[in-house]
This record gives structure tokens, sequence and C-alpha cells, in this order.
């Protein structure tokens, strides 16, 4: 078997047989096929297309080019949650205590990433003492006993996604549906848990501009985890404007824990029930949708998904009291106010612009090295479709540095466009995807 | 500029500027722009192609990327010459002597390469003595006082075309017609004559397989030469079997001999007397085609062509009495006929398998250090349209070693195919295209 075949193949439109894929993931992942091979067999892909079976085989033998994790030892149904990520998106932080609450053990593997704030893992942080360092042992006990375990990404995962997708970055072949789909899944498959709730996000801040492109990618993940055996539940959702008022580490564990004492955002609130949902109903914790979010509202009120939270960033070595006395979070030296520099609707927020202004606070890493500052962001005030007056404050801004803050200040408000006439904002869920009984 | 977008904007379909695709060129020679990112160019150029003026600024980007031969010291139109090759493609040895005995003064870089043959400085090495390791002006010298010289190429000529050829070979990338063009093209204009004529061949011998493609590259080649304000004719001739009746070196310098001689088969002299008529037209030696054609008979006729030939022999160290005793040529010391293996008219030649088994004789290289064996070779009796009797010599074969022999008759016999019905045989040659008076 050569690549050049594979290339000349797939270039003339043909699909490739899963011999053909393991020889092309196994051969470039130990080096044997050079990168100008791999990157010309992407840019035809881009060009012809993958079908289903030939998506199916790249993210099963990408998934299977590194260590496939064992959770055998967690007891009950592994529910994993992904999303294709966005600006204030700091779901995880809320939801996963809420679904723990209700007995979905969560194992979860984290990155730390590159953004416009941190990961997961960033975030969580901001709990003086917390860390990640986890033994096996440790992190398949904390799943067992607390409920939540999370981990620094220390296994090699999918390395040949890792790979490629450094590769298709630098070659123009990021946005293909089969390419983007089975890169997501790869890790997903190897990160080993029995079932899978996507959050796709769609709008002017997600990776997915046009809801039909989140739609088409949210199809092609459910039908990859339904043949690879693990039930996955894909929701479609918002991201025309920020999740949530925060943007930043601290502000935004800040929020979660607001959004589990009842006092979040609404729309932070719904798409955190509504993916519980998904993952209660995936893992068997619930009859149908009433049930589960009865169930999520139950734990929200009597207050055990926000004890389930303190137990957890406990046993990982924080100190729980920030939860419940969140003035103990990192705090920035400088918050001010953002004043609206006209009247009217908010039309359109330019997601982006507003991550933007957070990384030149210091809130996110612009390459590997660089150092977060956990207590700076922005706290918006308003959201798109409503009316704000000249000099009222649009956001408040959380900074500890007044150079940063004017400069974070002036590319924030460019963010921000409005309008005479009101504006109507679209709905916060576009749409569920997978066997969900309703 | 950044080479992402420029993959970016051609896979979009996008026209590049001059000025990328000067970035690219210049870039990808001097290493700056990575293999992997330049393969993603040329797989998304396969699919959305290159507009005339893009060629047009590739084929000029890369002739610019090395040395840009002078041989203004020469004096005269200099008229090039190239094929796209094939089996038994010994014109020049015929060509060069006839065009020069009629004043076209013949500049020629040549290379050696790998294939069934030799190439054509394999070939002239058949005359004891000679050589090609000219000085810069003894070349000039040998054109100026003999009318012709010819030495390796040791000019860095086109580098990028050298580079970026490599990868295309192995990534799939060859058969666009932009780019074969632009790499013929740019080597040519790099090789400083002031006109070329360009023999395409097509045929199931040639690169080109079917006749519209051939034509599709040679009036692409022509347009760029025209625009590069280099007179450009091109020749598209048949290749779907062996060029006259010799292949091998030895016995093709002997066929060109024959040629000069008058005595040559009748479809090499038809070629060379086309692409000679066209030579002395683009040299401006004739007037019409009428003209050129009498002045190459007449050359031939009174021996002033292979005259021509024997003093640029004896000016490059070679012993020029072989020209005259073309027995003092490398001989083999096998020669064996190779029976009909049934009655019938011959159908159809696979060019191809003739070619290697030249190559298994030892007439050509399989890799660059191969050493030639100049004496072997076939010499074919008959043509396809041609009726043969069972075990009449469809051809002679020319060998030093008798196990190589008959691995290479049981190759060639592989190559041809018999009709009971007769055969028609296309004509030698399909068009011309180019200013050409008539």
């Amino acid at each position: 078997m050569r690549m050049y075949d594979i290339i000349m193949k797939k270039r003339e439109g043909g699909a490739l047989s899963g011999e053909e894929i393991r020889f092309f993931v196994n051969g470039f992942t130990t080096g044997r096929i050079p990168d100008y091979q791999a990157s010309a067999l992407m840019m035809a892909i881009y060009f012809q297309g993958m079908d289903e079976r030939e998506t199916l085989e790249l993210t099963l033998a990408m998934a299977q080019s590194g260590e496939m994790l064992d959770l055998s030892a967690i007891r009950g149904i592994k529910v994993d949650k992904h999303s294709t990520g966005g600006v204030g998106d700091k779901t995880s932080l809320a939801l996963i205590p809420m679904v723990a609450a209700c007995g979905i053990p969560v194992a979860k593997m984290s990155g730390r990433g590159l953004g416009h704030t941190g990961g997961t893992i960033d975030k969580l942080e901001s709990f003086p003492g917390f860390r990640t360092d986890l033994t096996r042992e440790q992190f398949l006990r904390g799943v067992n006993e607390i409920g939540i375990a999370i981990m620094g990404q220390t296994a090699d995962l999918a390395p040949a996604d890792k790979k490629l997708y450094a590769l298709r970055d630098v070659t123009a072949t990021v946005d293909n549906m089969s390419l983007i789909a089975s890169s997501i899944m790869s890790k997903k498959l190897a990160a080993g848990a029995d079932a899978m709730v996507l959050d796709v996000k769609t709008g002017n801040g997600a990776f997915m501009k046009k809801e039909e492109d989140a739609q088409a990618l949210a199809l092609e993940m459910v039908e990859i985890g339904r043949q690879a055996g693990r039930r996955t539940i894909a929701v479609v959702s918002d991201m025309d404007q920020p999740l949530g008022r925060a943007v930043g580490n601290a502000l935004e564990v800040k929020e979660a824990i607001d959004t589990l004492d009842g006092k979040g955002p609404e729309d932070f609130r719904e798409l955190c029930l509504t993916l519980g949902s998904c993952m209660l109903l995936a893992g068997g914790k619930a009859e149908n949708v009433e049930e589960a979010r009865r169930l999520l509202c139950q734990v929200l009120a009597d207050g055990s998904a926000k004890r389930k939270l303190a137990r957890f960033v406990e046993n990982q070595g924080g100190d729980p009291s920030a939860v419940y006395d969140t003035s103990l979070l990192p705090a920035a030296s400088i918050v001010r106010p953002v004043p609206a520099p006209e009247s009217g609707y908010i039309a359109h927020i330019a997601c982006d612009e507003v991550g933007i202004a957070s990384l030149l606070l210091g809130g996110g890493r612009e390459t590997k090295d660089s150092v977060i500052d956990l207590s700076v962001g922005l706290v918006l005030n308003a959201r798109v479709g409503d009316y704000v007056h000249a000099g009222e404050p649009l956001a408040w801004l959380h900074a500890n540095d007044a150079g940063k803050a004017d400069q974070a200040q002036a590319r924030f408000l460019g963010a921000y466009e409005f309008s005479d006439a009101p504006v109507k904002c679209g709905p916060l869920i576009k749409r569920i995807i997978g066997e969900i009984h309703t």
C-alpha cells in the first residue's frame, strides 16, 4: 500500500477503505508518512469529502492511535460532555456538580488550551490550592467516592488527531465537516465514557457561524457516536452573544456558583438544565425530559449541587469555603463601569471582540507559556435586544492594570452595535439531535 | 503576506496575484515555506485551476528562481527544442545537425535523467571520447564556430521547479495542465533561447495519453511563450508506438545517422522535417514551410547535416569517424531476432513495455547511480498496421547477457497485440500550434 495511491484515490473522488485509512493514520502518527503527503490528502478530502463510513473509520483509527482510557473501575454509566467552544462558556463548572448530584459519575480529563479565557482547569484553579495532578488511582477513587474527578490530560489521547489538527491548522484544511467531526469524536471515544452530550455552538462567536453547519456537524457526530456504540446527544445552542454575563476565569466561577444558588443568568441556567437533562437521559437517571429537569431543579433548590462542588473542590486540594463565600476567589484591583456610548437597543455583540478584550486584560493565553490572571475579565450588564441609555454601564470591567483596562475597554466597545428599533434575539436552544425521550 | 492565506484563497477559487505567486515560489525555494503548505496549495490548484495570467506568473517566478542564462554572446536567433518524451525519441540527434546546417545556432544544456534509455548526452557518449564538461567559454565558442554545442546542465536552472516537481511527484499533484506547462516553460525560459519549438507527444507511450490533453498543454505553453516574449511553436505528435525503429542508445545514434544519410525510418524523418521547419521559421531562416522543408532536404541530400554532426562530435572530443562508419559505435555481443508469436496485423504496441524491455537489457537508468550499457536495445521490424507472419522477426534484440535478453524478450512480446483484420495507424503529426507561415 502506498500513500501516493491513497491521495490519488481520494483526489479522484473514491471512497477510502478502512485499511487505507488505518494505513494513513498509523503511518502519519509514527512519522513514516510525511506531512506533505498528509496535507495533500487533507486538501483532497476538503474537495471530495468523505462518506459516513470513511468518517467513522477515520475517527476510530485516530481514537486508537494512542491510549484508550478504561473507566470500567467506575460504577455507573459515565457520561462525558463536550462543547465546541465560545465566549463565556463556563458550563462545565455548574453542569458537572448538577449532574453529579443526580448520580451521574463524572470522570473528566481536561486541557488548558489557548483562548480568550483559560480552560476548565484554569478556571477551577480560582479555588486556592486546587490541583489536577492526580494519580490514576486518586482520579478513579475521586469519581467513585465524591462523584466527580478532573485531571489534567496526561494520557496520550488520540495523538493522531493532535498531529493532524496541527497540520490542518496551517494548511487551510480545517473547515471540512467530516474532519471536524472525526477530530472531536476521536478524542471523546478515547476518553472512555459510555455516553456523551455535545454542545455544538453556532453564531458569530462559534466556530460554526451558520446554524445549518452546526446542525450538520451535530448530526455527523451523533452518527459517529451511534456507530461506535456510544449513546450520543447533541444540542445546537446559540453563541451569537457571550453565554451568561461573565467572561474571565474567577468571574465565571462566581457566575457558576450563583447559578447553583439559583441566582445565575437565565440563559446560562437554561443551557445547564438542557444539557443536564440530556446527560441524565443518556446516563439512565431519568425517563423523560420533565423528570430530568425536575431532578436538576431539585439539586439546585436543595443545595446538593453546590455541596457537590464544594466536596469535589476539597477532594482535589482546593479551599471549599470559596464556594460559600465567593469574595475569597481571586479579585481584580480595578473594577469600573464601561458606559454605553449611545442610547438604543443592542443589535449585535461581536463575541470574538469581547473575548479579545478579556485576553487583553490578561485573562487568557496567547501562547502556551502565557500566565493567566484569574481575577480579570468583564461582566456584561445587557444582552442583545436590551435597551440601554447612553452613559449607563454596558458592563463592568475587572482589571489589574489601568493601561490594559483602557485597551480592553476600547476593544470591548467596538463589539457593540446599537439600533433605534427593537431587536429580537434568537432562541438559546436551536435543536437537540439524538435519541432523547420527551 | 501569509502562505496560509494564499492556500485559502486558492482553495476558495480565487486568482492569486503576481505578488502572492512570487511570495510562494521564493519562500518555497529558500525553504521558508514548508513542503506541507506547498503540497496543500498544489492540491488546491489541482481542483481550482489557474488562469492564464497566474500560469504565466508562476512560470516566470520559477524561471527567475535561479540563473537565467545569457546567450547574447551567440550570434543569430537561438532556437531551443523540447520534447515531452517518449520511447525511441532520438529526435535531437538528427534534428540538431539538420537545423545547424541551415544556420540555426544550437546552444543546448542537457540532462541525463532517468528512463528507458539515457538522455541525449548519454546517447552522444556513444561516440568514443565525447564529453560535455565544457567551460562557459568553450560552450559559447562551440556554438559560434561550429554551430552546435551541448553541455551538461551545470547551471542552477529553475531550482523552484525542480523542488516543486519532486513534491508534486509524491503528492498526486502532477497532472494539472497549468502546473505541467509552467514546469516545462520555466526551464526553457531560464535556458535563454530566443525562440522554442515544443514536441508534445500523445498516445500510450506519452505523458499525455489523450490527444485533447496534449493539444491543451501545447496551447498553454505556446501562450506562455508568447506572453514571455519568446516565439514558440508546438507540434503535437504521435507516441502510440515507439518513434522510428531503434530503442537503445547507440542503436538510436545509428538510426539518427542513417536518417541524415536519407536511409532512416519514414516516421522519424518526417518528424525531423516537421520540427526542423518550425525551428527554421522561428529562427527566421525560411519564409514558409515549403522553403524550410526544401532547405532541410537539401542539407540531408548534400551531406552537410551529417558533416555538421561530425564537426560537432569532434569539437567536443569525440571520434568523428564513427559518424561515417557506424560499426565503430558500441555494439552488443548478442544480436538475435524476436520471432512473432502469431500471424496478423499489429494492432497495438504498448510503448512503456518496449521501454521496460530496453531498461531490462541495461539501456536505461533505474536510479541516479545506474550505469548505462550504451550498446543494448531493440530494433523494431514492424509498425502498427503492418502484417507479420508467425516466426518472422518482429524485432532484433541487442544484448550482452543471455538471461537479461530472455527477460527483455518476454516483456517485449507482452507489448504487442495482433488482429486478423487490417488496422489503421493514426497520423504522425496531429497538429501544429503557434505562429507559422504556410
